[in-house]
């Protein structure tokens, strides 16, 4: 995240993971959420914070997720069930269950067949949000695995010379084992921002950076501005000429494995539920020795953090690391929350007759 | 591939496919490759030149691929083997075969798994360049699957902030069958540009895009400029704040799975082979109703090609189509080559003692 969209220090509540964790799971409990399942989501949405990815965290999700569960757009006891399974496959419909609960069996189940039969993949339709992407990616690191998930949501992001938004930011995550370097995590949206960078920018009145978003007619604002009150996003690349046809079509991607594959349906497609998931994981031992493989990794790893830096920057860093570091931070401080996030949690334990514990 | 980089039909030599296949093959058996594995060679190139993608065919690549069967770095009759296996997975050792010619036949391993179990995924260790990553990747479409295909390659490119080149182009390419629309075809480096156009721009007197290249200090050159005489590539997304950490980031996790994953080794390891493969191939069936699959993918394309143009743009095109245009053209009309690109294959084909079919 750019140093711009991060939490004030100076002005933040400090909480500990671990009681920020057991609030959100008496909320979710709260909605009809049955507690195992409730401290599973509140895991999924602290880690993101933990690790410094705020906008997948309690501060940015649980406001919707709670107005979910309350219209009814979110189901909190589904009857999720495996509608399709191969010894390396499984295909689930989520019957409307928060992705950030559902994602994690989904993960489960991949890794099993992994264990199995060397990979695991498998898709959920029917679904709901899923949080952090990498937090389901990251939970075959500890099985000696390479894990993925990606997911299709509802459109904001413009094709290729397009002037309508046809697809979602569409994330990627990839996580894999190192031996002693902090694992490699990868996850981001396939557009050129994540989608509330906007939102926060606006509020901060920081300017969007050059390449970010198209104009109301799909022209792509290539200067640095004041987002306009209509907008799209653009896909990685932002334009023609930079690459954008690759983001774009990494994001078709995604629509295709996380949406069509479903049978259910993609993000842009009205009327349908538009959350898709897509989660796997490959077993190392099923193509290398996995201690040779974790030391190559830290091999590969220091290669790439010796890199010389460019005029200007003072270390090159590896995906994951960044995070990691945050990670360690955040649990011995706490995590940093804006002081108007913090009454606002307040509030709603107070309003839901839920325990806060900060 | 951007307009100034076509060759320029008033000058061109059209060949038919079948011609520039035989005289291909013939110049692989004379190598000592032998005669199917000859003429497997000769589709991939063939392919590449049939779809538009001439950066991957005939004219761009038979020659470094004749210089390395003489100098003996790569290896005409390969015993390739597969060194690890589990239902659902493989690792070949390549000995030195060429990828146009290996990877096939790792992919036809991978849909027999597939078949099996619903997912098969290959590595392929020790190997050498595969040529267009998406003939890999479209071989399963036939077979009702997702394809898949990633090769990690020399380094060429920086990580964000970096001064020194430590990945390859790294493409990803992912195919996935319709029902009356062409196949979706994505096969892209992770790069900004492809290495060879840098090349081309230099030879045409084009000047490069911005946000394509970083100069020799590693800082990204962002206005265009003639190349200059020494430069690495960018990541996909250009810069931090366009998003080349995630250019980077996937840049690093096909490094991983096509070449750590190996076991033999990744792009910019000293002294080791530097090109290791990955294909895999996802049996629609093992997750919903093929037949559905397609139906629902020609309406998702259909969906993304009427998306409504922005300015100056006359419509919104879908990984693949561009190239399924061009090969319905260029299977009527031949493959339009350069004079001395048709004349380079002549004399090298009477250098050889071989028929030239042209």
């Amino acid at each position: 995240m750019l140093e711009q969209f991060r939490v004030n220090l100076d002005d933040a509540v400090f909480v500990k993971g671990e009681d920020l964790k057991a609030t959100v799971a008496g909320v979710f409990e709260k909605m009809g959420v049955p507690p195992a399942d409730a401290l599973l989501g509140a895991d999924v949405l602290v880690l993101a914070d933990l690790r410094g990815v705020d906008s997948h965290g309690v501060s940015n999700m649980l406001k919707s997720y709670i107005t979910g569960y309350q219209n009814g757009q979110i189901n909190p006891r589904p009857n999720w069930k495996i509608i399709r399974e191969t010894p390396s496959t499984a295909n689930i419909d989520s019957d409307r269950g928060l992705g950030i609960i559902i994602t994690p069996k989904a993960m489960d189940i991949a890794i099993q067949k992994a264990k199995n039969v060397g990979v695991g993949m498998v898709t959920i339709g029917n679904a709901r949000h899923l949080g952090m992407a990498s937090y389901h990616a990251m939970m075959a690191v500890e099985h000696d695995m390479i894990g993925v998930c990606m997911t299709s949501c509802p459109p904001s992001v413009v094709p290729t010379f397009g002037a309508e938004a046809r697809l979602g930011t569409n994330p990627i995550a990839v996580a894999a084992p190192a031996k002693n370097e902090p694992p490699f995590v990868f996850d981001a949206a396939t557009s050129s921002v994540a989608g509330n960078k906007v939102g926060i920018a606006r509020r901060l009145g920081v300017k969007m950076e050059p390449g970010w978003l198209a104009d109301e007619d799909g022209n792509p604002i290539m200067d640095e501005a004041d987002p306009p009150e209509k907008y799209t996003l653009l896909p990685l690349g932002s334009t023609r000429e930079l690459g954008s046809h690759k983001g774009y079509g990494l994001s078709c991607m995604v629509d295709i494995l996380a949406g069509v594959l479903t049978g259910v349906g993609y993000g842009a497609v009205p009327g349908r539920p538009n959350f898709g998931h897509y989660v796997a994981a490959y077993s190392i031992d099923a193509f290398t020795d996995p201690d040779e493989f974790k030391e190559m990794m830290d091999e590969w790893m220091g290669m790439m953090k010796s890199t010389k830096p460019a005029p200007g920057h003072d270390r090159v860093m590896v995906a994951g690391q960044p995070e990691a570091e945050i990670e360690e931070i955040r649990r011995e401080d706490g995590i940093p929350l804006h002081e108007e996030v913090a009454q606002w949690i307040r509030d709603t334990c107070a309003e839901l007759s839920v325990p806060c514990h900060f």
